[in-house]
């Protein structure tokens, strides 16, 4: 049914009542009306609702200057808790959340091979044990997993490595939890926990970019997560970096996942090693089967030049593309997740320079290359954002 | 002053019903009313008022199906005039505009070596002359240029080409003529052009790549020409295409520019010329001086085989750049604009195989590389668009 423009105007206030506060932490109904332009009246109905309904709370009185204080307003943190799972490769991780981004209870799975309906059935396993840790109101419940999602939909359009095709996986979960679900990309929903948690003042566009097994990124665009026309936005680890370079998955050659992911990293490493020259990596493992990427890390730390040089590499080529989307959408602040993140700062020098290199100047000079703080639970706790923002407006 | 959300709300509605106008040609009240969800007392108050301006006119009666025939509305196409300024490298032209993107006059000055002051005041001339050759109101003037502008401020940030920095033309345009002026880089505006004349049913995301001495490119998402953090967003032509290729005018190295603009064709054509082996370019020029983009385009479309060679390597190096634009926004439609576009299905076919190659193949399958119908007049029309869309919330 079509909303009337009346009613679409009262959730619009009552969402920019909503995000004001959420912002703002504490703040009194004066000065929400203040910035939201809204009358005192429309500010003092939307609260009061708020607080019926448990979701705001008077936290207490702000520092008088004359006059009367007045009543300062929170969210209240734990009114409501989110559902948010990441569908990685090897394990399946899911957490209760609260309103603010703290994960409260959390399990993981491991996938064991699982896929098909094996797989989506250890997603049933997860949802319940995370229901059974909390006794709050559940406001939704969001998935975060790499593929080709319909977000729109909640239609898993193709996800390889679980070997799903065309799975209404968000109307499944609906049916059995009857919970609100919300299914994303994994990349495109981090890049939504970072503008969400860890978002910059009067920041509107920001592009994440996920580096693990496979590369992929999130842009944020006027606020909102932009998915493109086939909610492929942001599939950059099939942009063809090196031309005539090796075979990748997708078909192509030469992808930037060819050259920058951590199975990219993995078998450079495993070249290194046999090549037999004495190296850290030499003491921490008798064999090129032992090398993942905690064993990678570990060598770079300590400062195996080997190592270091293959991530300096894995820089330069993440570097060349980043710089391609500086030149598209001259954003100013990437952010760099996933696993090979833990690689830290001169992985972002060494991006930091080729971005100089290979985007215009004027550009590349504005722009910040970053790690995110939010470590492993950047997908979970975007898959929640999902959730803050389809059903109660914020972000 | 902050607006209040009631007389914002006044503005949306009545912005929403002129569009609809604008975008079904002969519509009732009543469908108005239907496709907007805006009551029928709303639109008609509305109505009577573009009416009263004579922005809208009555045009007739729609064939009736029993009961009373509605009376049509349409846009009064002629009811206001835009001026569209393209201050391309060697021209700037200019062009006196109807609402529905018609041109009607047209006036065309050599720039002849001028730049700073002189430049600026042959601006003045130009619109002074447009001014001269209509008598009905005019909605504004806009203006596209080459370089970074501010578009929010109507500052020329820097173009290299005039010599023109942080030159607040709108404002001198203003004070001068007092009417309405925008600003904005000549690609963005090519984008806006492509989008309000030559718009697909429900599209909302669109790429338009103009090739011509300079190559860049304007992005529209969600229905809005996309700016960027700086402004920058476009800036497709310094993308590091080549590694360690030819130094750019930008500072950099094997920049798009280098490759595929028209002055790499231009300096390619010319190498192949002074090979000395005797060919279609061979015998339309005498020296390797007299080579131009109309001469190189009359050698291609005779079959000279290095010539189609070296726009087929344009073609490729484009493809390469834009399979970049498909993977990180999965925007369907990229449209080419600029001299170059007159190398046409050629080109295109070539650009589409090599975005095939370079960028994810669920995404590049449904990606379509058109030329755009908008000839040399896409800037003047784009900077018209400016207009719609600033004064009369069109697009």
């Amino acid at each position: 049914m079509k909303k009337t423009s009346q009613e679409e105007s009262k959730i619009h206030n009552s969402r920019l009542v909503l995000r004001t506060i959420y912002a703002q932490g504490e703040i009194s109904r004066a000065n929400v009306s203040r910035l939201t332009g809204l009358t005192r009246t429309t500010v003092s109905d939307i609260v009061s609702r708020f607080i019926q309904q448990d979701l705001v709370v008077e936290t207490g009185t702000s520092p008088s200057r004359g006059g009367k204080p007045a009543i300062l307003l929170n969210l209240a943190d734990d009114s409501r808790h989110l559902l948010g799972i990441d569908l990685a490769n090897s394990e399946f991780r899911g957490a209760v959340i609260n309103l603010r981004g703290k994960v409260l209870h959390r399990i993981n799975l491991p996938v064991q091979e699982r896929d098909g309906e094996a797989a989506l059935s250890l997603v049933f396993t997860l949802i319940k044990g995370l229901l059974a840790l909390t006794d709050k109101p559940i406001l939704g419940i969001g998935i975060g997993t790499p593929g080709l999602m319909d977000p729109h939909a909640g239609v898993v359009r193709t996800a390889v490595n679980l070997d799903w095709r065309d799975l209404p996986l968000a109307d499944l979960l609906q049916e059995e939890f009857n919970l609100p679900t919300y299914v994303a990309n994994d990349c495109q929903v981090a890049a939504l926990a970072e503008f969400t948690f860890n978002r910059r003042q009067a920041e509107n566009n920001l592009v994440v970019v996920k580096v693990g097994r496979g590369i992929g990124a999130g842009i944020i665009l006027d606020g909102k997560l932009f998915y493109g026309d086939n909610f492929g936005a942001g599939e950059i680890g099939h942009m063809e970096i090196v031309k005539g370079g090796e075979p990748c998955l997708c078909g192509n050659y030469g992808c930037l996942e060819t050259v920058a992911s951590s199975r990219a990293i993995i078998r450079r490493a495993r070249t290194l090693l046999e090549k037999g020259e004495p190296t850290v990596l030499s003491q921490l493992v008798s064999s090129p089967d032992e090398i993942n990427t905690d064993v990678i890390l570990k060598a770079f730390e300590a400062g195996d030049p080997g190592v270091q040089s293959i991530v300096d590499e894995v820089g330069q080529q993440l570097g060349f593309a980043i710089a391609h989307l500086v030149c598209a959408l001259n954003i100013n602040r990437v952010v760099i997740a996933g696993s090979l993140a833990r690689f830290g700062d001169r992985l972002t020098r060494t991006i930091q320079e080729h971005v100089e290199q290979g985007a215009l100047r004027a550009l590349a000079g504005e722009t910040r290359i970053e790690i995110s703080p939010l470590g492993r639970d950047i997908v979970i706790l975007g898959a929640a954002s999902l959730i803050l923002s389809n059903e109660v407006g914020l972000v």
